[in-house]
């Protein structure tokens, strides 16, 4: 009786205690669960699902606009880490270093790669010689490992899971366009298709990419007010090129550094998706990245002809939507409670009534209205509500986002703030590192971004009281 | 001028040098291309994409059949590793070990998987306790890593890419049943959609998998002679269960051990792929995986209307194939030979007088044949010609198989065959490992299976001359 015996189990409740709950969703969601290497997760079919989903569109997405995929090696020889001097000092102490091979002690150590710029630039290095080979535009699906000492489900593994893309360029404006492409090809994937609202930025010195001459984010505001960087898109310059000695012949037949970009996004998302949308009936997933957008469950289904009815509609919707059918001994009432938890957009139930006045009830699991529905018209109706329910959730999100998002003028502001709120803040900012440090060590609070979309709030840092360069989005971070 | 630079260098003819014809193709068609670390190999674009290719077929099948995606961990404790005594035995002198965690030593070693059966199986001792839990059909694709010393591309690479299925049953004959529905799986791929003809059967206890009670293979016989086990389906047995204390309440309310199976192919079938259709001039692709299935090559491009209509081409082509247009500067023989070089199955060449006469040339890569199309029958004619070169490629394998296939009825047969030609040998055994081992010192052959369709050769074991047990095919194998 392993599947009824969940039903006992309650879902802590959000307010309760954030984490338990983002944890309980995800056990009794069966999105992952820990291996026996600490931090290191199995993602089990459901959570896979999601991810396959996400893949899909965004690989579709990526080749649209001209990208190829490739396989880089997992391992990276230490001497070729440590090429470029920021990115080691940013990797080398969070990776796993293989020092054995079989029961041969290896000449020179590898890392398990931590992220992939080293191996694609000495890659580069062999196969762009003249303009003619440029611009490269490469990106790769994969698991990387970064040694963290403190884990969570989807949001911090030691291994996760990411696509990253790698492109070199003839100019640096050609390179700077790419980068700020794919960080608009990631904004519009989270707002449309997972309907998570995004602040897109760039960020500080402080923050940015080890190796990188400028990084982009998009940065969302969970439930509990915390910030997530679900997505980054870096220009690289030439420093890499340069490290990596990758040269071309340009145009007018001199030799030249390209200019580079990477981006990427995680199965961290998944966590994003969860703390964004998830109540405390469970998940709620975006129809466009749900593994089951409608589950179909047949009500007195001895009755006759209703099996038959269900059926009939199943292979209907078959063709529209990803939907299945629950037709197992367990309750209506167990099935409506186990597939709100897994988040499925929309409940199709049928029964006889139903049945004789030619109709259905759908019910939506955002807010769980309930429609009655003329069979003749399902298709477009299920499109119609999967839209809705994309439309819904977006809403709410936003809107929350709006109402966690605090304005300060000043030190006082920012720590009244944080001591009794919880949520973006947004502040002036002078531009220099001892600010940020300062929020940091004092409060817990980190630069996310420099918004695109600046506001002018006034003309003094909020934390030094000099002048102002930039108003920033700052917050805690996961 | 790197492009043009290609053309000036041949690919070493296979009669000439097999080794160096099959380097040479790798290279030229860009498929893959070794990194820093030893026998690591980069997956370029064009590799790549008939990966994806293979990936997309064949998981589109496995979740037919119910098998659903997962995502295991790429590090397996030595504890864990060392569970199932033959498997351990098997696989812990070839693989990679971590033995440190940023700077950290680690307190257990950690080994990059090899292949997942111990993950698995830990992962099922989990989340397995009832009968309702069965069957667990589980899948991966991912990277595996052995330190092989002597590598080749695709063929035997350190790190390569696979799919691994690991299945729980109730019953011993379920557990079979999906053992032999995956190597059908595997088989009808080969056949069908890689047109490479396949001998089906089970792998003898010295060439079994270690800790299988069976071993179940498909071998292909290369241009060469030289055959290639070309995907495994492994029958556990309750062998892991027991090792690894996986139970479940069976219907009878009693505790019992699961049956078990694993199944697998890898980026080696691309190897398989070159090695079987491949010629002189380069690749010969199977249509269903080709990234290009179609290449349009306009002729005498500057003149009025011809790239018009070959953009009418390709658009009416899109719907219905993969298919792609070079509309750059080099010469259409240039182009002919490069894309004959990457295998595309069909070429259309259209011109000026192709235009007036409402028609087109296509050419077929597998035999040369031009074949005049009315462009009122464009598209029937190139999914016909693809089926066309889909059964020639396959034809002409199977006819070469049985040409290099030759029985042996004892010890003088067997060495006078293995030292005058290249192939199968089919030869009856009496099931003893002394004559496998003999063949092996003796000859470099070793037993490649126990076919499924048996012929009686002779009642005597052609190696030792005791009693037959069953006819084998051996053959030096990659």
């Amino acid at each position: 009786m392993a599947k009824q015996k969940k039903m006992v189990e309650e879902i802590t409740s959000m307010d309760e205690d954030f984490v338990k709950w983002y944890t309980d969703i995800v056990k009794k969601a069966e999105l992952m669960s820990y291996s026996s290497v600490k931090g290191c997760m199995i993602i089990q079919p459901y959570g896979y699902a999601i991810w396959e989903n996400i893949q899909k569109i965004l690989d579709g997405r990526f080749k649209e606009l001209g990208h190829e995929n490739v396989a880089m090696p997992m391992l990276i020889p230490e001497s070729l880490l440590q090429k470029e001097k920021d990115h080691v000092e940013g990797f080398a102490p969070e990776v796993a270093w293989v020092t054995h091979g079989g029961s041969e002690k290896l000449q020179e150590r590898l890392c398990i790669r931590p992220t992939s710029e080293t191996l694609f630039c000495e890659h580069f290095s062999h196969i762009i010689h003249s303009w003619r080979d440029l611009p490269k535009l490469y990106n790769q699906w994969c698991s990387v490992v970064r040694w963290e000492k403190t884990t969570r489900p989807f949001l911090r593994s030691v291994e996760f899971y990411w696509q990253e893309g790698h492109t070199m360029h003839e100019t640096a404006e050609e390179a700077k366009k790419e980068t700020e492409q794919m960080l608009n090809v990631y904004a519009n994937f989270c707002e449309n298709d997972l309907a998570i609202p995004v602040i897109k930025g760039q960020k500080t010195e402080k923050e940015k990419f080890a190796g990188a001459e400028a990084t982009y984010t998009i940065e969302a505001l969970m439930h509990d007010g915390k910030a997530l960087q679900s997505a980054t898109s870096h220009y690289f310059g030439d420093g890499f090129a340069k490290a990596f000695d990758i040269t071309f012949q340009n145009r007018e037949n001199k030799s030249e550094y390209p200019h580079q970009t990477s981006w990427g996004i995680s199965t961290r998302i998944i966590g994003g998706i969860i703390m964004t949308h998830g109540d405390d009936n469970g998940l709620v997933l975006p129809p466009a990245i749900a593994p089951i957008q409608v589950i179909i469950i047949p009500i007195a289904m001895h009755k006759e002809g209703v099996i038959d009815k269900a059926n009939e509609i199943l292979n209907e919707l078959k063709s529209i939507c990803r939907v299945k059918m629950d037709t197992s001994e367990q309750t209506p009432g167990w099935k409506f409670a186990e597939y709100e938890m897994k988040g499925v957009p929309l409940r199709l139930e049928i029964g006889p009534k139903d049945i004789e006045k030619g109709q259905c009830v759908i019910v939506r699991r955002d807010n769980r209205e309930k429609i009655i529905v003329n069979l003749e018209n399902l298709e477009n109706e299920v499109l119609r509500l999967l839209e809705e329910v994309r439309k819904g959730i977006y809403e709410k999100a936003l809107e929350r986002r709006n109402n966690m998002t605090y304005t300060a003028k000043n030190m006082d502001e920012i720590k009244e703030i944080s001591n009794s709120k919880q949520g973006f803040i947004k502040a002036m900012w002078c531009g220099s590192k001892e600010c940020e440090e300062k929020l940091k060590d004092e409060l817990g609070i980190t630069s996310r971004c420099i918004p695109f979309h600046q506001e002018n709030i006034s003309d003094k840092c909020a934390i030094c009281g000099e002048k102002a360069k930039n108003m920033l989005y700052w917050g805690k971070a996961y």
